[in-house]
């Protein structure tokens, strides 16, 4: 960093207002580094905060500095570090948790109620030109591994705990409602454990078509607000009822087809978040055993998802649609909220 | 079987027409064994096949025995048996499953769908004399266990599989929605687990008073539709969160409580069966990992149970409050269906 | 079958003395088919029963026929049977449990004491023209799995179930020591489970070939006894110890590699059978977490086994290296036991 | 502290070279509390240390403090620490791990490469009047837990880990192999979890009856090198072979008994350490898939061990049989290492 060093930062200063301004360079503390950020997704969670300021219980009281699907450059070392040096390519994992509670001791570190999680009120976020972060949730990227790559293993994260949550291995039948990034991401990691036959689900013909050159065996418009008509075209399609499905849209006549369509002894997977309550045909889902789990995040699962890419058995590139300097960031955020174009995945690049 | 047995038997003929007549005695096939029945407790469903002619999608369309919480003695082996003797006195667990599809060959035969069930239309029950079943579903009770308790073993193993599918263990803290005998039972098998601390909850003084006399820390009524005041309430009382909630009302109050009410990372139970959708806070769930379990039936529960009464670990009896020849079955089953008396657990005794 | 049908059968009268000689033809008992044999692998066991005349606890003390790797084709139905149809082709799973005892009733019906295991003495196996099997114990091959595939579900199933056990996953880095025929169903159910690496040892060069061939990452000539130096070579070639080790081998030496070389807190398998005592270093394995866990045979993995091959995921074919007709089976034999010709898996070809 | 604090230690100079000394008083650093150290309860490894100067791969090769099993009061807290504040009682889980590594992130802390861990080379240990550790691995005891059962949930946290790997549960029976102080909190940990029949075994017939006291259900006295001998003595006491066996000893013979005694499916958990390489009868236990299991100390067990004393379910107290002052840390380790007196647990006190 010469002395002209500048650190232009992404702020949401409040609902609706977000704006470019230069912050502090961080310095990097204890078994810290300091980031040359690269590759910033954009998240649906980034755009709901500015548009709404708030997501549930997580309101945006004051200025944030947005993005946490990120990867970067290590610049400096605090003390430490010995995992990592001066320019190594890495991925971020976005939540660093406290380590000492029980949820940390136990592996279950995405339910620690202490974590700091990038761009989640009040914790800053990584969209901007430096930013410190803890060194061993930095994974290093082999040279083949862009960093456009890098910043998807984020939303490929949750992809990969869904999964792992559902039990998702090789012979699977796999049901995926709502084919957004999210639900993209669920499908290319289901693929990846070897499912037998997956079908996806959504409103738009455009996604479902990226769903099936991504590899989806059936890719089904819903056009009906009858969730068990749809569970049984899911049947009719996959011909059979699949053991796992995965919600990634949050609404509720999705997830009650995602119970209607499972099979007994199954499990959906909630995903997606819609309204606080719904109303669901829980004695079906009870008397067939169909187990409703929440994924929250995800723990232990950088290191398998840079694994999938790493190795080429996922190629999820071809969610990127569109790319933006950090200069251009409020462009690449009406992108992304429009999805004009046909945006998927909108990349903001930090790094002069 | 002299010439002059006669096979008394409970028979309901049609929504709301419950009689007593004699059927044919019938002959044990292949691998089974006649039994004289003993003790045959009422179960609610029993109840509800009586008052309303079908629990959900199960309908009596032609006359059916009732009956499925058993006890009998051993009078005749059919073709194969050695595992049993004439004369030996055993606990009947009611379901017999096909043993050749893919639930059964994995363990999970309560979700066979083709399991032949005692007193679910339209499988005839066993509340008669004489009755014929599965010698391998039949369990040989210690001389000092007793026939009723051998009946109780039924709605103690739907306890048993409960704890069981909820991970309750030494040091669990248990919240058990709704005191009924089913809850009660959840009550007793969470004691006998182990778990540290154990509360319930019903709006019924006189069933929390029999939580507290079985073990119950904790006894909660119900007074308000409030469900995140009950969980406050839960909370506050038990010092914590429970890990593990068990649902046994049905209720959709109470169901939104067992949401509200789990720790992060925890699992709630549904055992009752209620309105076929309800509204629940599932975004509370989803995003705590608060799991959603259902409970149908049990299975490979029966051993433990009996293992449970056998060894003192745990004492039913106290759940028996009244009892009536099969001749009384119409009075058993009133006193059942309005609880006159204080009724939990009525008990029929088939034997002359 | 027509009046001059007629049986022929090989009949391992005893130790040493293996004939073909015509057998009844079996009529199909309740829920059983009756099966005109067609493929028959021979399974290194086959060839013990021969040599031996025996197998650890497991004697041959009057004649048996062999043969337990087979497929066939549906030619009568006995009473009951709904799943299959005269002319269904399939493969044959060997063994058929009781379905009364625990164990098969919670899902490990390998471990029945009273299964019925082809080629297991005293129980005949399928090696012979006609041979009556449980209905749902033979699995319907679709139009393009051939026969012969069929009988490769077999080994296939030990894979399957040997990964299961030990949990390989995607991702997962696998060593599997010794490369049989039964080693290298493991390297293939291991590769389609997402294996990122998988590593193969054996004495001959021309296994590790075949491994190469079909996949492995690494393959390793075992030239020293030295099991820690083995462990080391492992460790350096896949640039991590696996989490994961199947032993299927039997080598004293080759399982003490198993151990020094998994990764703390991961699994080593044992598949191989050789001496009955082994001298381990069992510390090494208790301090590091490393669980040693058996397996014996399989349960529930003919559905997996067949969709890995239904779906191209695994192709297993390179494996069988000869065919001889059922009247070639004294060769068939020779021809497994030496290993002639780069032997690997023999076909013996049944119907006329 | 007064400025006339000094700090008496009991440090191993080397092999056969224990002596008192003052040490320094140690100050807390980040998230660490200051203790002044109450009971230590003398180990079956701090013994090995004084006499052999290594245990395994764990040599001492410089002067080392004694002492891991242990409590004591908080005398000064460090930066960070608000979980804890001066004067309160904690007992002291004697590992601190890195938690950075995939082993602590997955919960398996156990396993850490660079744990911390009291008293195990080149670690210093709490046999000393101050001591400081790390907050989050004190535990705060109950007014009625007295700091000597503050000391023991060290060796019952290996009791209650080794009862979790085993999968001890109500209705469990169970083996326990040596029934030293580890085997004794085996014992006393099973049986809180509910197991139906605990059989113990031993050389000396004192040890077998301090666990008849402490509740086992048959002790078996080892006569014999005979261990298929032994495991038909096991089954014929329990009257069938247990589903878990706990092997505290490290016997060669032991662990033998131990495989041939448990239940086919069953798990043998390995706690006790003996020779480096054992013979062990390993076709046995694959074949009837008895699964072996290392242990190597605990993670996450010590919030369940303080349950369990605090709530009464286990009252481990009477293990304890002797006390020493820590001026007389000589003579207590000549206790614990002749038995003088029946000395199971010897008990040294640190504070003034």
């Amino acid at each position: 960093m010469s002395g002209t060093a500048r650190n232009l930062t992404a702020v949401l200063k409040k609902k609706g207002e977000l704006v470019l301004e230069d912050t502090p360079i961080p310095k990097p503390g204890l078994n810290e580094v300091q980031l040359r950020v690269q590759s910033v997704g954009i998240c649906g969670s980034d755009v709901h905060y500015v548009v709404d300021g708030k997501i549930g219980r997580f309101v945006v009281n004051s200025p944030m500095i947005l993005g946490h699907e990120s990867s970067g450059i290590v610049s400096a070392l605090g003390e430490g570090v010995t995992s990592l040096k001066v320019g190594d390519r890495v991925a971020i994992e976005p939540g660093v948790p406290c380590r000492m509670c029980s949820y940390c001791k136990e592996g279950r570190y995405n339910l620690c109620p202490d974590i700091v999680f990038c761009a989640t009120p009040p914790v800053d976020g990584s969209l901007r030109r430096f930013y410190c972060h803890a060194a061993d949730f930095c994974y290093k990227l082999p040279g083949h591994v862009t960093l456009d790559e890098g910043a998807l293993l984020e939303p490929l994260a949750v992809g990969v705990y869904s999964c792992r949550r559902g039990g998702v291995q090789l012979g699977s039948n796999v049901l995926v409602l709502g084919s957004g990034p999210i639900g993209l991401m669920c499908l290319l990691s289901a693929k990846a454990m070897g499912a037998a036959k997956i079908i996806v689900t959504d409103l738009d013909q455009g996604r479902l078509d990226m769903a099936k050159k991504l590899g989806a065996h059936h890719a089904l418009r819903v056009d009906t607000q009858d969730s068990e008509e749809m569970a049984r075209r899911v049947e009719a399609a996959l011909g059979c009822k699949p053991e796992i499905s995965i919600e990634c849209s949050g609404a509720e006549a999705s997830t009650q087809t995602g119970i209607y369509a499972t099979k007994s002894g199954g499990v959906l997977l909630l995903v997606g978040r819609g309204r606080y309550h719904l109303l669901l045909p829980i004695v079906n889902a009870a008397a067939r055993e169909v187990d409703i789990r929440g994924v929250f995040r995800y723990a232990n699962c950088y290191p398998l998802a840079l694994e999938m890419i790493a190795s080429g058995k996922v190629d999820a590139k071809p969610l990127i649609t569109h790319h933006f300097p950090l200069e251009k960031t409020l462009e690449a955020f009406e992108t992304s909220r429009t999805g004009a174009g046909g945006a998927i995945k909108v990349m903001i690049h930090c790094d002069q």
